[in-house]
């Protein structure tokens, strides 16, 4: 016996008139390169509503696909609605990925019109040759500011919204309906698609916008750095339309600068990004002198924050850091941290720095080898499965990779313990991790110590075989011209934060190590130079220099 | 084309398993007659699983009935996860109500089990013989107090508890299907039953939950007053769990003192109730000189309430007060007042006490007789109508009320105008509201006007007939022995809060008035006092004390 409620639907076009609806008036101020436009909910809804009417006649609905390869800016903002609104599916591809991963995910998904901005119109020339589907480009710009460009059958976004229905209905469609689509980047062979649905990304805004999250109201003024090819830019799009908050967005520029400036000067309270933006944040204020404004919580994600970070912004501009985690395959956020603000400063940076809880609609759980489940008792490490509205069940045109287990849950690839209150702590990516004896030594935790010398920049931890342990760590540091740093001193500092056992059997010394299109270290590449003796391991914690056979 | 997410549902046994995997230790305390209890989620998850295993052996399942009679305890809210928890639905019946209306709702709905505890076993008693199809009373209390009764088939809750399957697995439900079941206190003819969906109260709860209304996290308790049988207790026994909130729930027991200890002992931080409870909790405390401890946001609905108490609770204890608008047939609230932070009081004040804007996931608009939609401009009146997950789209078997409209609003009853910003303004219900010449005159705001007059404890406005004007008002005053107030002197005070036009045309000073079960005048038998000529108009405004026909 069903209940005799109306029957709605968790659609995206809900959203954005909502928000046209109660908080018509409030502020979405874009910075692109040419020109920072300040507009509104009302009339994004409105130009969205046209986009939507005018992708309808060019034949989009239901089943089809247009690409951004674009920044954040008002433009790309409404493109979400639009092109959602006429139950079409928005892939976001990542401006900063390598050529050849760009043109694989627009080829494989395979549609005709590509929508840029201007700062992405050079990008998009040298893609051109290699795009086997795309027959049209639409510029997100002005009609006065259109490039001039050797691309074929050029549209301007305004002409496109200008030819729209003012008065067309969004389409009526299963909340289920596909609505958008990233890539995951690729580290591991070819990228891999996410299809996401309004029911997920509807429902995920609306809890990841709640009080032990975001905590977003129409007070607020949110500073929407992730870019939009990024996991839906981590909701923003979605979530400061629906609670009615000012939304700022920064276009292509990310730098501390630039960032800092937005800030100040929009007021902003709210804003999310991978830690090293908040360090850069960090030291431009401490550099100058300057206060980080209205800004009251910062959400990251992506690495662990550096616990010193969040000290810093909590007790030196009273600013509350949530750190949380998700990927590609969960749409954005499954889990987020919140410390109770009656903890005591140190266990309140200790607990902001977890990978925190699930938010309500995701569950988390930690199993073996065989699926079954393992206890949530701080200790045990395991690996990481989560379930809920907004995490992908399989990937999109790949149904021979095993994403999904038999009782309905997402393989994560991480290793992590899960305390008794359902804290999450990701320990490191199941490919990773050293598998020492039966027990797991986390590379990212040792990667993580190492950096703490001063003279250590950067740290990959890879596997060395071992004929009695299986596995053992080998610690390759980034110094300056690859300089050794005394083992001994090395030695004290990795004691100070990892258990004896897990100390390296070995450490080379390098200059510099190769790295991802997102700035992620390329492990495999990494174990590829060590096989090739281009990185040569010595003996650690003995003393001895002599190189080891990996 | 559908997304690739995981199939998940919106179901309420997801909300206690939330709470039970993340907030396990967070505290449930419960205040019932004789004990007070503290428990928490994770063993009212496991009871809630132990009592769906029970009752689903005794026979409940989808399409099923039980009923309660009960007041807020943890057994009460242990129960909407239990029944629903196999399929079942909650009848959740009034106590307050006169026995006529509850035994009418437990026959019409008809169902063999009804769940009371020590403070209804009296009041079920009374009931008994007039009861058709229950034929099993389980009273929530310990073993050892169970109490002595006439009562047949009398059950221990907690052997039933006892009795169930810790290892039971919640239903596997459709998201629709319905689990609760509340009836309108039915001031104008039957009762009438709404039937409430498992997505419409997830929803209503998630939503509700979030920063523009209710901002729950973690890091508060709540007091949840308003009874279970209201409007599923306005939410709250979702919306606590879900957020992982610390929920107190008081009992029987509703005066101030009660309350109020409740309120400072249990650390609240945020509650709800109707405005006369907050008004006494405010007398309370000034007669008392003591603080609210840690309150700092509580919410009214029901009746408007005054601003000179927002006033005082805001400057008097910093405490931000929200306004919401609702009714049986919404869930709970549909609309929320949010005031912005940086408001000069006064703004605050006014903005607190709107009825406000709809949460996410509803929608309010104002139509002409014909359903025509009328511009949301602060100046035009009408029909209020709403839309969204939680609005009830047909009564419970009385398919022949025409609640809804031909495009999917429902009908609220209520005149209001909106503002352009969709904030709304209540301005009378439809059946109450004066027809003055094709304009609108509020019943409610004329009785508000004259009950500032400190003579004048209670006011009720009624329609007169009038040759010229169609209808005209008709004050009816209480005042201590129906002593008359000077007429000049209500003529003045009415004329600093409404139009002059609005003045009543007659008058009448009474004693007492009929009231509902719930406390509301019962304008019907106003009505039928006034023909009979048991209340008689004296002409207003005029200084005649000369009775006017009716």
């Amino acid at each position: 016996m069903l209940g005799l409620n109306l029957d709605c639907k968790l659609l995206l076009s809900t959203v954005i008139d909502h928000a046209a609806a109660n908080y018509g008036d409030t502020e979405v101020v874009s910075c692109g390169r040419a020109e920072t436009v300040r507009t509104n909910y009302r009339a994004t809804a409105a130009r969205a509503r046209r986009l939507a009417s005018a992708l309808s006649h060019l034949g989009l609905g239901p089943g089809g696909f247009v690409g951004s390869l674009a920044w954040n800016t008002h433009r790309h903002f409404e493109l979400f609605y639009g092109v959602s609104g006429c139950g079409g599916v928005l892939h976001t591809a990542n401006p900063r990925l390598p050529p050849e991963q760009v043109l694989y995910a627009v080829n494989f998904t395979g549609y005709r019109t590509l929508f840029i901005d201007l700062d992405t119109v050079a990008l998009a020339e040298q893609l051109a040759p290699g795009l086997e589907t795309v027959s049209q480009f639409v510029v997100m710009a002005q009609r006065d500011a259109m490039p001039d460009t050797a691309l074929p059958n050029v549209l301007c976004y305004e002409d496109l919204i200008d030819s729209g229905d003012p008065g067309y209905e969004w389409a009526d469609l299963d909340e289920r309906t596909a609505c958008s689509l990233c890539f995951t980047s690729g580290t591991t062979g070819k990228p891999k698609g996410v299809l996401y649905s309004h029911r997920g990304n509807v429902l995920s805004a609306l809890s990841s916008g709640g009080g032990n999250a975001w905590a977003v109201s129409a007070d607020d003024a949110i500073l929407g750095i992730p870019g939009f090819f990024h996991c839906n830019g981590w909701a923003v799009p979605f979530l400061a339309p629906m609670y009615g908050a000012k939304l700022v967005l920064p276009g292509r520029r990310a730098d501390d600068e630039w960032l800092h400036r937005l800030i100040v000067d929009e007021g902003i309270t709210v804003t999310a990004a991978v830690p090293t933006i908040f360090l850069g944040l960090l030291d431009h204020c401490r550099r100058t002198g300057q206060s980080l404004g209205r800004l009251q919580r910062v959400f990251s994600g992506g690495t662990a924050p550096p616990a010193e970070m969040i000290d810093a912004y909590l007790t030196e501009f009273g600013i509350r850091f949530s750190h949380g985690w998700g990927m590609t395959e969960t749409t954005h956020g499954s889990t987020v941290s919140f410390a109770g603000r009656d903890l005591p400063r140190d266990a309140a940076v200790a607990a902001m720095r977890t990978q925190g809880k699930p938010l309500y609609g995701n569950q988390i759980r930690i199993v073996d080898d065989e699926d079954n489940a393992l206890p949530h008792d701080g200790r045990t490490s395991g690996h990481l499965q989560c379930r809920g509205h907004w995490i992908a069940g399989a990937y999109f045109r790949q149904p021979e990779v095993d994403l999904q287990t038999p009782d309905g849950w997402m393989r994560t690839g991480d290793i992590a313990t899960i305390d008794a209150d359902n804290t999450l702590h990701i320990i490191d990516r199941a490919k990773d991790v050293i598998k020492s004896g039966g027990e797991w030594i986390s590379s990212q935790a040792l990667e993580e110590a190492a950096t703490r010398h001063p003279a250590i920049r950067e740290a990959a931890v890879v596997a060395m075989a071992h004929p009695r342990w299986q596995e053992r760590p080998f610690l390759i540091a980034v110094t300056p011209d690859g300089a050794p740093v005394p083992h001994a001193e090395l030695r004290d500092l990795l004691l100070r934060h990892v258990p004896k056992w897990w100390l390296p059997d070995c450490i080379a010394f390098v200059a510099d190590l190769p790295h991802g299109p997102t700035g992620k270290l390329q492990k495999e590449a990494i174990r590829r130079q060590v096989a090739q003796g281009v990185i040569v391991p010595v003996s650690f914690a003995q003393g001895a220099v002599a190189p080891i056979a990996p």
